[in-house]
């Protein structure tokens, strides 16, 4: 008989199923046993009074895989108001050993680290599990936005001969007797790409060897990056970047509704224009000195709460951030530009840029800006910055062959759903997290 | 004047609108010249009669950027039947360096190697890009099909502590300190989520440090890994891959026809049941010795050519692969496998797997089966091959808490790519090729 999936039980009453999933928590009564089964659909509860299956049941540790045979009858105090009667059981595979910590239980009671060493299993707590659903429908909200605007899903190398930024935080690799280096970000590729499909996008890993252990940073995380042409300027870049986010959330609600439940959350309403400051006034409302060149976390959160307050917003742009802050390839504020403000007394002009970030709950969640796309601006950039031509060779003397005007920008993902679930620390939405400590399972 | 692209002029005849792009060529005749410019969406002709223009006109170099307004009129004579008059031009950067091979002509006259030092401008040439969005739709079909059979996307480590597979052709890396590998595959971590998810894929790059220049093997490619539970048994893992490859060509065929178009190709038919031979047989076929442990290229090709005389189909399956050349996680097939065959004198039982490739063309294009879901039989394969369990502890270990039977494949995409397009290297389908002596650009 064909298995059929715990959420289709209610279709099935008064015929036969089988169902198949994980043992997930028996209760043993005097005269009956309940067996909850649990499949990727949910919950499903099977009614034992055989007394040798009973007996069995007993016995069988939490985790073991079973597939049940029996009649779906109606019970409206059951879960989903179905239950499965006179039922056959076996095992697929062998009696399990218990994990280290209860799954049936509303919440996992073992702290993060354990969790995270038996990962395989902790997954499978719905808590865990919702999280990468709602991460998983917020990527395919993500790529259906872009592909109704034409966008082109390009997959670039990991494995590079330069740094991407700075240079600093990067692993370093034996590429066939040569230095390689992980990507920090596809930033270089997707902008060449753009002189080919003026729209690209990617979802992939990108590598930070971060020497910090923070609630925040991962050393592998999913970014998804954008990257298109023949925009005005940022602006052009932060509407599509507020199309993204609306996409992605609109898909959370559709395909994770479940998950939502589960976690009990509620998305944030992304409003058609999200209000937007420039950093010199993101400066004076977090009470930081007009000289600071970029904003720190407790500047970030009250700026958050400045926009919830002041706007009824989660997201705030914080535009015009400092050359100063941005890499090379950030495309600086001349006069005439919306973010063009003169230059503190000692500061050198243009002070400020096309470059911008999103903060989501008092967060940086989103960097992006238009870039140059000179291959003169290129070389002028760099050499005032007094960085050397040669590491980004290839990648400066592309835009020699005609670039349009572009931008774009990168959601790292568990970033995204941490700050979305409330999560207090990234690693509890990442499968599978990689940090200074961490390197299996 | 909000730009519109070159597809959409046949809609605007009788009206002004702007158009930008790269200046893809110029044709300087007497009395007039006509600018051809190309977009993402094609080819669109200007026409320049004022002479100032012209003059300026002829000395821009090709994929220097433009912003060309003017009207709308129709022209039998040109392409889509339309053309711009009366234009004004502007450049959007500054005059472009020409690419040292011309990209305007049907065909790219440089040689590969040239192609891949030049690959920014190269794949701006439309044979180039057309294999790129060809790529893009197999991924999109890949992925719609899975997301219809509630499959859930996953993101896993590419920095692991192990060799996934035999422990050759790998990575190193310094991990803070510790030796780390890059990933050659998604397969431990996919499995482990088929206890999370049931069903699971992911789309990502995977790392072969492989020692070969050949012209079918990338040191970096994209992986279309699959992997689902409470399988029967590789069978069905066959039957999914089906519903996969019919997916991924029908969504070529909606989301990239004109690039079908651009190469001359047509989609090969995907038979409700793609036929298959066991691994017995199929060296029968070939020609091979009965005790030969694996197929040769050679035999994969006349393999190829048998299934087209014998089934008229590009597909076949090869099931039952000897279990001395796979994986220590290969389910064998045990009696009441349909791939059960007694071992040749000397060789050990069970001899075959229910593993399984897919040849596309004569060329293996998939590989998959069933794997092993009891702990005990993790164990008992690594003693049988002498393998140590320490490399792969975490991942064994993960076994003892219930999993239910389980396959999946791993679909090569560029591979995919160049044996849909033609290609004779897989180079000419990746947009950065990383390879033996590649690292840039």
């Amino acid at each position: 008989m064909r298995r059929v999936l715990s959420t289709s039980l209610p279709t099935h009453v008064g015929r036969p199923v089988t169902i198949a999933g994980w043992l997930h928590r028996r209760r043993l009564l005097k005269s009956v046993a309940f067996l909850i089964l649990r499949d990727a659909g949910g919950l499903a509860q099977v009614v034992v009074t055989d007394p040798e299956l009973r007996a069995w049941l007993a016995e069988l540790p939490e985790e073991t895989v079973l597939q049940v045979t029996g009649e779906v009858v109606a019970n409206p105090a059951a879960p989903a108001g179905v239950e499965l009667v006179e039922p056959s059981v076996r095992l697929l595979g062998e009696p399990a050993v218990p994990p280290p910590f209860d799954l049936y239980r509303p919440a996992l009671a073992a702290t993060l680290p354990t969790q995270l060493d038996h990962a395989p299993v902790a997954l499978r707590h719905p808590t865990r599990s919702a999280a990468l659903r709602i991460s998983a429908a917020a990527v395919a909200g993500f790529r259906a936005t872009l592909d109704a605007r034409d966008f082109v899903e390009v997959h670039t190398p990991k494995l590079v001969a330069g740094a991407t930024e700075s240079g600093a935080n990067v692993f370093e690799l034996d590429y066939f007797g040569r230095p390689a280096y992980l990507a920090q970000s596809p930033q270089f590729y997707k902008q060449l790409m753009v002189g080919v499909f003026e729209r690209v996008y990617e979802v992939g890993p990108v590598f930070r060897a971060e020497p910090h252990d923070t609630a925040r940073h991962l050393a592998q995380y999913t970014s998804l990056d954008v990257e298109f042409g023949f925009v005005e300027d940022h602006r052009d870049v932060m509407s599509m970047l507020r199309e993204v986010l609306a996409g992605m959330l609109d898909s959370i609600a559709v395909r994770a509704g479940g998950a939502l439940d589960t976690l009990g959350i509620d998305l944030p309403p992304v409003p058609a224009e999200i209000p937007s400051v420039h950093f010199t006034e993101a400066l004076r409302i977090a009470g930081a000195a007009p000289d600071e060149p970029d904003l720190a976390p407790a500047h970030e959160r009250t700026l958050g709460e400045w926009a919830r307050a002041e706007h009824g917003c989660e997201f705030l742009f914080v535009t015009g951030y400092p050359m100063a802050k941005r890499p090379f390839y950030t495309h600086p504020a001349r006069p005439g530009s919306p973010e063009f403000r003169p230059a503190l007394a000692g500061a050198g002009e243009p002070a400020y840029s096309n470059g911008f970030d999103l903060l989501f709950r008092g967060v940086e969640l989103v960097t992006g800006g238009q870039r140059l796309h000179r291959h003169g601006d290129y070389l002028a950039a760099l050499a005032a910055r007094n960085e050397p031509v040669e590491p980004v060779a290839t990648y400066v003397a592309a835009f020699r062959h005609g670039m349009p005007p572009h931008g774009g920008f990168a959601i790292g993902l568990e970033r995204f759903v941490a700050r979305l679930t409330g999560a207090a620390n990234i690693r509890e939405v990442t499968a599978f997290p990689r940090d200074l400590h961490r390197l299996t399972p």
